[in-house]
């Protein structure tokens, strides 16, 4: 399975798409987002313990669209994840994005179509996120959890990285600090401003306290995933979900193909010179953009 | 202004590109980055103060690539800014990026040509970034800052998030609270073993703190600045940069165009077919993006 992925992530994903084509479709995909420090990697390694004594085989994705040019995750996550390391029942494999746009829309869903075709019963996808990868990450998950705790900017700091819409599922960790109460009832009351979910048989995302570190209220945790995944087969969501996922993956393969078109019919001599004429002011880009298109016919 | 920047954010950019033209290459564009919570908003409002005061007009563009459902800024930034609103030298706009990909790549560059093209000497770029955000700004902006403030997540969480690469200037801002000494301490600790800018003649960026919300240490961080610029045009490097990012911006711009193509050639319809293909596992996303690329010649 590693190596598979390795082949995928290094552009060599067409025959390992197709291989893997027969054996999809049996993986509950959850995806873990939430700024920096909330305790994602320690939320995971909760969620797989449990989910491991319920008898699931799990795999886990640390996406880090956040580390473009580092790459790979550091020191601290995997030691968290250290007591599942030798559990067969257990993959883990950080991933990083390589800063450009796209990358995430392209190697992670070929890596999930990976995990899934091993056979996993639950893909878990861990990504630090505000913003743009949470919305990445809402494309490649069915179901997302965003984790919030106290102390770490407030439900307006919330509301402002767009954490209230893309949530399946809220989770206050650390929920054993002062002011976990209030992340609660600032989420309580963002949520009734937005009303949007407020319709008959649609989805409330519900919130859960949590101590992480304790695997405090964890079970209270899997229920709710549980009760969220029979919500999408109930309603179709989870078609019109994967439906939408496949969709920007395959916008996103076939723009990246596009995009080494214009450096095979260019050369990268081409594109900088077209970049330095734009920069210069000698060129409006939109007339140099229309002039790479042009060459694709 | 203000009608212009919502002309090339409804797609009209063309025209109004090719008009500002004659008029580019004046301003100075600074980036302010950081997760939510470390005071960007605050530190902006700050800067501009010290900018005004030194006589140079200013334009805020705070994007938000965070918030790509309920698109735009909220209350609380608008008011830290009021102070500015009836100043004349001073144009502030908030720019939401709608949730698609490339989304602040096309349509940013053109709000700062417009910018430029206005004359304003200094452009501050603020947004909320952890990741993928982040970058974008770094492709948009002369000058980085990234902001950190105690007890926003440890300096291991900055690396992370892969902000110790994309700064230019560093300010750990709320510098009177505790935690602001280890904060600093833990940034140069980090900068010891990345070690990548220690080349002589290259630039090393600094630490500063700050406390926003009083604007104090706010002239050591426009001396700061005002070195980077010096370094930028004695190195060469502001070329490359601004290079780089017309790149980027053509590429955006080529990329949408194919997209629009896509839509064209095969109608929604027609591609949401092909992902309900992928999703049902009767297609290799692939083989679905060959045909959207072979529609284009």
């Amino acid at each position: 399975v590693a190596r598979l992925i390795s082949l995928v992530e290094n552009q060599s994903g067409r025959d390992v798409a197709a291989a893997c084509l027969p054996y999809l479709g049996h993986a509950r995909v959850i995806g873990i987002t939430g700024s920096p420090g909330v305790g994602k990697s320690t939320s995971t390694a909760a969620l797989v313990s449990m989910l491991r004594a319920k008898g699931s085989t799990v795999a886990v994705l640390a996406v880090d669209p956040s580390s473009p040019f580092s790459g790979g995750a550091l020191l601290g996550d995997r030691i968290r994840m250290q007591e599942h390391a030798t559990d067969p029942g257990v993959f883990i494999r950080s991933m990083a994005t390589r800063g450009h746009l796209g990358g995430l829309a392209t190697a992670a869903p070929q890596a999930l179509r990976v995990l899934d075709a091993a056979g996993f019963d639950v893909i878990l996808i861990e990504t630090v996120g505000v913003g743009q990868s949470e919305v990445e990450v809402v494309e490649l998950a069915d179901t997302t959890v965003v984790l919030l705790a106290p102390g770490m900017g407030d439900a307006v700091q919330a509301a402002k990285a767009g954490i209230l819409e893309v949530a399946d599922l809220f989770v206050v960790n650390k929920a054993d600090r002062d002011g976990a109460d209030q992340v609660v009832r600032d989420l309580r009351y963002m949520q009734s401003l937005g009303g949007g979910h407020s319709l008959p048989g649609s989805w409330r995302p519900p919130i859960v306290k949590a101590v992480a570190a304790r695997g405090e209220n964890f079970p209270e945790i899997v229920a709710a995933l549980n009760r969220h995944q029979e919500y999408l087969h109930r309603s179709g969501e989870l078609t019109r979900r994967r439906t939408s996922r496949a969709g920007a993956e395959v916008e996103a393969i076939a723009l990246d193909v596009v995009r080494q078109r214009f450096e095979q019919i260019h050369g990268s001599a081409g594109l900088l010179e077209l970049a330095g004429a734009v920069a210069a002011g000698e060129l409006v880009p939109f007339t140099a953009a229309d002039r790479l298109v042009a060459s694709l016919s």
